[in-house]
């Protein structure tokens, strides 16, 4: 497809062409949902056996608490031992939480704005920074940026590609402004791009001076075992690189089983150096008597480790790699090749979602016209801060839920779609 | 029980006998656990059927929800209607949480303080407030008052008797400082006397005037169900007295099924007027994707509705009648009749909790000595905001865990203690 090189005649041909297909999509009545992360069915179908009442055996810990009582403020010790295999990091830099790790990162943040980052009287509650900022990565994902524009910061966006955020222009933020108190990240098959941030992006993270003591990384590993082709992709372990350059303090992990096992009956978790911890348990002490360390026990219990999720995770494969390679085909059958800046799609070996950019402006007006013929995706403006893609370009796919067929339907119908909002642009010139 | 009568000789003699008990005591090597209201393992067993995979059926909500996957910001329908039921209140005034309704009440509390109590840009965050004070009924519960202390508040103890909390004292302070932000309350089988708030009290609670307009009663309705003797103490809903008084949004009700089923893996509600709870989900709706959807469904599915769970507490009510019975006698064997304000203790209907109050200023003696002698009470102080009972006089007793014949020793021993720390006192006059 290249519609530079056509003049107004042919443009007008082709024209028709898809208007008269999109007309045909029209006359189906299509109702298909493509606009959040969320696992299918079949997929949930996986964990079934997690279920199962005899899973639970005596309702006993290894260390003989009963889970159906009280306690265990930072989880049960294998459910930390276990989200610590899955992140990387020792089972008591662990607190396991409930069913939504964003509930956790919510809450963790709200902490930090009442009472700062640690004990030290020097670190002041975020509250009283009347000017405190968030560095939100773009595209990115709306769910973290809401978090932080609901706590009153001012969110800067910085670009993202391929090896991760734009470290340069992230060094330069937080290095003279005091104000600057962290950044969202989605290290490994990144929502919407797929990308997978560079050992030497997680080195800077961990290494870059930063004007605000109390800075802090939100670390959201949440595809960090969600490979679709062959094993999760290798990368450094921003955790230990903090470790080694002097800075343990600097970042906060979170990770939950939603998309291992149930999105909304999973379990969540979050990890930190051992001071930041034992803050944040002296603050959830006041919040909560435990989490459901029943479905602790049963995630441990039917997961196993690290092996028997990735074993897990390739049953998911099977399911979610057909999803992607028919967005990846039709975008090569209706655009050709991809083409930076203009009209281009990522291609993640892992996570939820693929992104698609449509030239400059468009966004919008494609997702109308697809909304008119019954497909929604995610709204345009979705991946940036407060909601506005300033360049209206970015469109973040999610072919988790739907079938293959529905899914090659929906994913046609943008492509005509886009083509039809770039034509009339072309001869309106 | 009179001592106040004997001469130094008698009392003298008293005491031998009684360190002779303790001494017996003593040399048995007890551990026994008084400390927290957590149910026994027989209670637990009562709702083992709740955990069968087949309750569970197709996943599905009435409203054909899958209860695995993503959503349901405010709980399940069903689970809400449930919940409603318990609490008083429409499913529509409910937000049906995780397991812990102890977090709902932080985590609003903590909405409070960064955004005020609504979107009225008149209701500032409390957090600015720095003059913040909570009423804390007294003796009450220990986690309610740590939650206000760590937000900042200044505590201020309101006495409590069998009618409920001093009303005069309580409409006098809340009626000329606008820094008054909210009472504690739990209004049935109170924690620790087991009284229930009189209707008085409620349609006061309602009716008074406050100088702050943000001003919230938390209303933990954590008994509601769990009588002892025959039914539920009827009680006036203060959500509805609130409603004709023209003060809906005073009240803020909290409940969970921690002592009706699991205490580790209930599920929590929150009920409010309309406007608080639209106000407190766009909030949530940032913080979560929604609670654990399964765990709701098997709620209702087991317990069905109210009357179920009236049934399923008769059952609660055969284990816990015997150990609330077991303390009264050992108290009547030991002391004879209550006296007031000397030594008394309470005898409720329901809740989980007796409680004693020994002379002023032995409190935190006579629990010094139980511990010696392996057993262990919530200690002296508890009851009070900041862990300082200004009279160190009021013992909390927690019957629950223990069997019948370890709650008779432990009981007899906190006795023989009061017994020689006050003998002890007079022979020192």
């Amino acid at each position: 497809m290249n519609y530079l090189g056509l003049g107004k005649k042919e443009l007008k041909k082709e024209l028709d062409i898809q208007q008269s297909r999109y007309e045909k999509y029209m006359a189906m009545g299509l109702t298909l949902d493509m606009t959040r992360g969320k696992p299918c069915a079949e997929q949930l179908k996986l964990s079934e056996p997690m279920l199962s009442d005899s899973i639970l055996g005596d309702y006993r810990s290894e260390n003989g608490t009963d889970c159906r009582n009280y306690g265990i403020l930072a989880g049960l010790p294998e459910a930390r031992t276990f989200m610590g295999e899955l992140l990387g990091v020792p089972g008591e830099n662990i607190i396991c939480g409930g069913n939504s790790s964003l509930n956790m990162m919510y809450d963790t943040i709200s902490t930090f704005m009442l009472f700062g980052v640690s004990e030290d009287e020097n670190d002041r509650p975020w509250f009283e920074d009347k000017d405190r900022k968030f560095i939100c990565p773009v595209p990115g994902y709306d769910r973290h940026f809401v978090i932080t524009q609901q706590f009153g910061f001012k969110l800067i966006p910085v670009d993202i590609g391929p090896d991760g955020p734009d470290m340069d222009e992230v060094e330069r933020i937080v290095r003279d402004d005091p104000s600057v108190k962290g950044i969202w990240s989605v290290p490994k098959y990144s929502n919407p791009t797929g990308y997978v941030y560079s050992d030497e992006c997680i080195q800077r993270f961990a290494r870059m001076k930063c004007a605000a003591k109390d800075f802090r990384i939100f670390w959201d590993d949440a595809y960090t075992v969600h490979f679709i082709n062959g094993s999760p992709a290798k990368q450094l372990s921003l955790f230990d690189e903090c470790v080694k350059a002097g800075n343990p303090e600097r970042v906060i992990m979170f990770g939950s089983t939603s998309k291992i096992t149930f999105p909304g009956a999973g379990i969540s978790a979050l990890a930190a150096d051992k001071r930041t911890i034992d803050f944040l348990l002296s603050k959830i002490s006041k919040q909560t008597i435990g989490p459901d360390k029943l479905n602790q026990l049963r995630h441990v219990k039917f997961l196993k480790n690290v092996d028997g999720v990735v074993e897990h995770m390739k049953k998911h494969a099977v399911i979610m790699k057909p999803k992607f390679d028919a967005v990846g085909q039709i975008f090569e059958n209706e655009f050709g090749a991809p083409r930076e800046g203009q009209l281009s799609w990522t291609k993640p070996e892992g996570g939820y979602f693929i992104c698609c950019r449509t030239g400059d402006g468009m966004a919008s007006e494609v997702l109308s016209m697809c909304r008119r013929c019954g497909v929604a995706f995610t709204p345009a403006g979705s991946t940036h801060p407060y909601k506005i893609d300033p360049t209206d370009s970015y469109v973040r796919i999610a072919p988790s839920y739907p079938d293959v067929d529905q899914i090659k339907s929906a994913v046609e119908i943008f492509c005509i779609c886009v083509k039809i909002v770039l034509i009339n642009r072309l001869l309106a010139v």
